[in-house]
């Protein structure tokens, strides 16, 4: 029997697909195989008897791959798994952030005993308009499956898309496939900062991204742009993100990586 | 000089392509012509002078059409104007009710002062997580402007789209051409009622589509059907929504029509 440790929650379809020669163990001592969400693995000590540790996800940043590697262990991930979901997800934060949808719930959920809400809320709403995303510039930054699909619905929604991919010889074809027909390849990241009303963050986590989006890469950017960041939360420096949504520069931050940080900032959907 | 009264709030971007020989007025009795949007003209004496209403959008229920017709009054509307505006908000509709956004959001709001707030918010995810709306059939009743632009989105986005029109006939070439390609066109209402997983109703207030969704319709749907109104409230039977609600039957009801009876409902996103 192969032996694997969870060392966070998978889902039990995914386990269910297992062959029925392997087993769920809860020591690591254990165990033959690792499967990790985003647990942090690189201080963890692991046992030699360890062969393979599996990623049910992309980013492998809380994996020490090196180190591994010497050891002799298997690291696997699974780009893609996720993609459509974190697609939804990015649409919806668009579109929330293009019209204050949040801001008019709030105000619902204050005025829910107004006995004359159908009236009141139709006087309220022009105060939570805003835009639409038709006809706007969406620069994605990243084109591995999620960026992809992203780069895709914002086509399908009509809006332009300008894409930016730091090894483009390495997209691949089915993700190729998934890109608008008419978006725009841009030669450097710093074309995407320029030209985009939008621009989505969909690059793993290296020392090459680490803070890519900092005072400089922001002052490129236009007046009011909206930054959607469903990648990893150090992609962008966030005392740098404050000041920016401080001065308006940045219209609003969209994250599912809120922190101490960025969870009091004026602007911060997350 | 012909002289306009608006009785709503009408956009300046709009005002400013009327021709300069065009003026506003704030008193009825010196207009030539009337602006509107949803302002309630049924029970208004409109003077003699008046020689046309114009409904900023593609509802007239607010307008006595018949009426004015024998008083010689043109009521023109503007079907379309918006169309690309409530797709998006339905698009947002669709996602915010297949995954709580809105409930992790205000898991955030009571949240915000933890200082350990990135690994808390990791942790509570999961009592946030729900269902993507790809792979899901999308049922759109009324095959308009804005129904027509719906079901291209779900269809771009990766669902299954099955439409209805009560008039397939009168659906306009440039609306047809926004349908997806792989869209099936249901004989009957209620084939849609039971197929869809998510319905988005774009008809008209018309005495045939009052009520349309009420307790004998929404038996024939699924379980956990959602079900989107941002057309008008009143196509909803509230008193039967409320019931399907509480028992499930129906999981969402999305509406940008929140009144006194739905704004307290668990299960309504207004």
């Amino acid at each position: 029997m192969c032996k694997v440790i969870c060392l966070n929650n998978i889902s039990p379809v995914g386990l269910k697909a297992l062959p029925k020669s392997y087993g769920i163990v809860k020591d690591m001592n254990e165990a033959d195989a690792v499967l990790v969400r985003s647990a942090n693995m690189l201080e963890m000590d692991l046992p030699q008897q360890v062969k393979a540790v599996a990623r049910a996800g992309a980013g492998v940043n809380n994996i020490p791959l090196e180190k591994f590697a010497k050891m002799g262990v298997v690291v696997f991930n699974t780009p893609g798994a996720n993609a459509n979901a974190v697609k939804e997800l990015t649409v919806a934060g668009m579109l929330l952030a293009a019209r204050d949808i949040h801001g008019g719930m709030k105000w619902l959920e204050e005025n829910r005993q107004d006995p004359d809400i159908a009236k009141s809320v139709e006087k309220a709403k022009a105060a939570y308009a805003g835009t639409e995303i038709l006809g706007k510039t969406l620069g994605v930054i990243g084109l591995g499956a999620v960026g992809a699909s992203i780069a895709g619905a914002g086509g399908a929604l009509g809006m332009h898309v300008i894409g930016y991919e730091a090894a483009p010889e390495g997209v691949a074809p089915h993700n190729l496939s998934k890109l608008p027909d008419n978006m725009i390849m841009a030669a450097t990241v710093e074309e995407v900062f320029e030209e985009a009303d939008y621009i989505s963050l969909n690059v793993p986590l290296l020392p090459t991204t680490k803070g890519m989006i900092n005072k400089d890469t922001i002052a490129l950017m236009k007046d009011g742009v909206i930054i959607l960041n469903l990648a990893r939360d150090a992609i962008v420096n966030d005392d740098d993100m404050r000041e920016a949504l401080i001065s308006k520069k940045v219209r609003r931050y969209v994250t599912d990586f809120p922190n101490a940080k960025t969870v009091n900032m004026e602007g911060v959907i997350a």
